[in-house]
């Protein structure tokens, strides 16, 4: 009986459990740093929640289950939903802003593909209770950070922001109704991702007047935020949210990243829930699909039960970008960090149980220790000391009755003889 | 609409998830140091992998699903399918022997009671292609070393260690039929859960001779596997099972932990694939279900389609072992490990871009920083600062102008001006 894996999973062997800790601890360090604290929730919550929320695309991709007791319940492929539910529930005893993070394993029915599979692990970072920009911009910082930390500059990636506030308004002025916003949006945010024609035909299904289309064309054209009140006839609310990008871009300027971010009135989220300033972070190469994205949801607490507060915040998976920091060659950097301090290797059988108790005592000190059970020749247990990246080796022989052990480093080969008691300090 | 978690769930607030990560973390951390690798599978697999081997217990435990494509599915109750499949798939390429472990997330439709949810963590180590007792005494010693790291002592839990092999041979010197050796280890399995007539009366059910019955309630009264020579017949088969946990115990005892363990030929395991030394770990004042438990199963990658390989290994859950480490007062530890170094309170309006620019500075250093971001009055910040359990608090005020804050240390109320220079060395 041979089982496989199933289709769009992925089996973690050591090797590639490295590069996920390499990642998830990454994200969970740079989180940590910048002020967030971190939450999860279970794997699975009642299917409603993910119906009436996260919007077709990811309603169509859910792993549902029936339990025993006859509840309705889904995989994960968000967070968002927990964390709107975690809050509303402790709405009243949590202090704000509540700043929280996490790096869930999610599940969701795609057809897999190159940097994208069936489960995955995101890190999400969310700040809750707060209406000005400096919230936005701690969220894009956070995730430079750490796109920054392991090695990535203003070279490969950038962080193209827009506002679905202005958007809407501005579609608003060109004559778009309210009810086709979700429809044109939709259209809008494959616009990068489809050929033009194909794109122009979607918007026609979408938009019939080809006056409003011709304006709407024209307006995905515009570079930057400022352009846009020599197309429309501007008002206060698009003045409101065009103060709001102004006042972003300024804070992420303050905080030195300004080099990594850029206007892009093309950007505007598939999901249904967001209400002001949305933003995704790209390859430069722009050969994959976004490497995350957010932007700010101020109505989905509400939406869950609760009461109107205003949230930003924004996902990364793991798959994307582990493609990109693999093409990049920033994975060494995983193997270093998970090295074994000794490989204990005993040449005589007679001294396997000083080896068992050196081992033993210098495990209980903190001290990582890769015991070999094979006893004997010295040059076949050192072959085995590099494939299992141990820094250096601990030769138990005739020396360990004078209460001594020879210690040989594997980077330069040297070796000198230790006593126990200095080993063990 | 409000919608509450699943029932035999938990949501992790920061609190509940600085606990999590101190329980996680300490396993991989004494994992790693006893020369364990990590490794991981999906969340699920085939139904078919946990109905063909894990018994029936777990099998009626099984939250299952059917995706898209028709696949029958199970989210996973236990990661040692998963092991044996992974290891079958890359037999021939991996270094033996296999010292691999995983915190796996699980998830099991039990009735939810103390210390049993429905989805819960647990620990799991495993070596496989060992066949000498030093791998059983490694698994134990590395479950010990963890729970004495946390503060645990041999007057507060007791490791209790068995053999299959011997109990399946004294039973068939009794006289138990092959067929009927499952249903007893369930039963035998059961007697330290149930009061003594409930035991018997089960006894009854699968052992209808009433002499075999004696001789199998006199066989579970023996303190000490010495005894068991002076009750039934020995054989050869039997004095190899003796020897065996002879010799485990000589090498518990090199490795300074046989303080901890004891005989108890009451430890049978529930699962179906034990073939060798078992043992399950006990809080000594035994109010809870075991805190966890393993063993020798040297025919499961044999039934995984894969050549006959001997293993042995342990899972311990965070159920049991949190309330355990609750109750005793050793969770204490959690928060500690995740202090914020700084808060950085601004208390002026007019310093705020400075306030930003220097926490975007520090936190690009590695420096933890959570920047507040109502400016003003320092007092209701100071009190913020406790709330937020941060170390030191950086008041950005009016000394910026010359390149300096103050730093007020939480511990002991000092405060001291320091440049920003200096800060960011």
């Amino acid at each position: 009986m041979k089982i496989p894996p199933v289709k769009g999973t992925r089996d973690f062997y050591p090797a590639d459990m490295r590069i996920r800790n390499f990642i998830i601890d990454g994200w969970k360090k740079v989180s940590l740093r910048n002020g967030f604290e971190e939450y999860d929730g279970p794997i699975f919550e009642y299917l409603q929640m993910y119906q009436l929320k996260s919007g077709d695309e990811i309603a169509e991709q859910l792993f549902n289950l029936v339990d025993r007791g006859g509840r309705e319940l889904a995989i994960r492929p968000e967070i968002t939903p927990t964390l709107a539910r975690m809050v509303n529930q402790q709405i009243n005893s949590l202090p704000r802003p509540i700043k929280w993070f996490s790096v869930p394993r999610l599940c969701r029915a795609e057809r897999p593909q190159k940097g994208r599979l069936r489960e995955f692990f995101q890190w999400n970072i969310d700040v809750i209770g707060v209406e000005d920009e400096i919230a936005d911009a701690e969220v894009i910082f956070c995730a430079l950070d750490y796109l920054q930390a392991v090695g990535l500059t203003s070279n490969d990636i950038v962080v193209k922001i827009s506002s679905r506030a202005m958007l809407a308004e501005v579609l608003a002025v060109i004559g778009i109704e309210k009810e086709q916003l979700n429809a044109v949006y939709s259209v809008l945010d494959k616009r990068s991702k489809i050929p033009e024609d194909a794109f122009i035909e979607m918007l026609m299904t979408c938009i019939t007047d080809s006056n409003k289309r011709a304006d709407v064309i024209k307006l995905m054209s515009v570079k930057s935020f400022e352009e846009i009140a020599s197309i429309i006839k501007s008002n206060e609310k698009i003045d409101a949210a065009l103060g709001q990008l102004r006042k972003l871009f300024e804070i992420l300027d303050t905080m030195g990243v300004s080099d990594f971010c850029q206007f892009d009135i093309g950007i505007v989220r598939g999901l249904a829930y967001y209400t002001g300033i949305v933003f995704e972070i790209f390859d430069k190469k722009a050969e994959l699909r976004a490497i995350g994205g957010g932007g700010r949801y101020d109505d989905l607490l509400k939406t869950f039960g609760g009461p109107a507060i205003p949230a930003t915040g924004f996902g990364i998976g793991d798959c994307v970008l582990g493609i990109i920091l693999e093409e990049k060659g920033l994975l060494g950097q995983a193997s270093k960090n998970s090295r074994t301090q000794y490989f204990a290797a005993c040449v005589d059988q007679k001294y396997f149980a000083k080896a068992v108790e050196l081992t033993s005592k210098l495990r209980r000190k903190g001290i990582s220790v890769a015991l070999n059970y094979k006893v004997g020749n010295l040059g076949k247990q050192l072959k085995q000391v590099s494939a299992q990246n141990a820094e250096k080796c601990l030769i138990i022989g005739s020396e360990i009755e004078s209460g001594q052990v020879a210690v040989k480093n594997m980077t330069d080969g040297t070796q000198q003889l230790i006593s126990i008691d200095d080993l063990l300090i």
